[in-house]
């Protein structure tokens, strides 16, 4: 895909302006910013005395431990899934 | 759980610790703080401008993003199971 068919969007995350670009919509962007807004504010609301960069890494971490459990929700229905089909292709993330 | 069934660990990340406590294994808490450090390493690699707390957030922006995408596979793999197994029961994160 070439560069010109990104899409680029202007965010505001915890008060700061981000240019995002990407091949995904213009709503997926917006999902995943609000998404990680949310996350950063309800950080900053349990924990009052954290700095932003401490808040943004944590939030990091929150939203990477939600990948990896569903990851493992996903693999587990992959194989539950080949099971049932056996001899099907088998697809990976 | 009682609050004392918690998990305590420092993880180093971009230079600074972090002490996360969770109901998931240590090497759980390990695989996703290591998963964090590399992204904001890579994002710093690639921007040499930025600061530690716009690392940090394009880091949440960069996994949120795979998480959505996952999200989607995930959920499409489940109607395709249902699909193949009618009546039996939803399963949803």
């Amino acid at each position: 895909m070439a560069e010109d068919d990104k899409k680029r969007l202007t965010v505001e995350i915890y008060g700061q302006s981000y240019r995002i670009k990407g091949y995904t919509s213009v709503n997926h962007i917006r999902t995943v910013a609000g998404f990680v807004d949310d996350k950063m504010r309800e950080i900053a609301e349990t924990n009052p005395k954290l700095d932003t960069t401490r808040i943004a890494v944590l939030s990091a971490i929150n939203i990477a431990d939600e990948y990896f459990r569903l990851k493992e929700e996903y693999e587990k229905l992959l194989r539950e899934k080949e099971a049932a089909q056996p001899g099907k292709e088998r697809k990976s993330i």
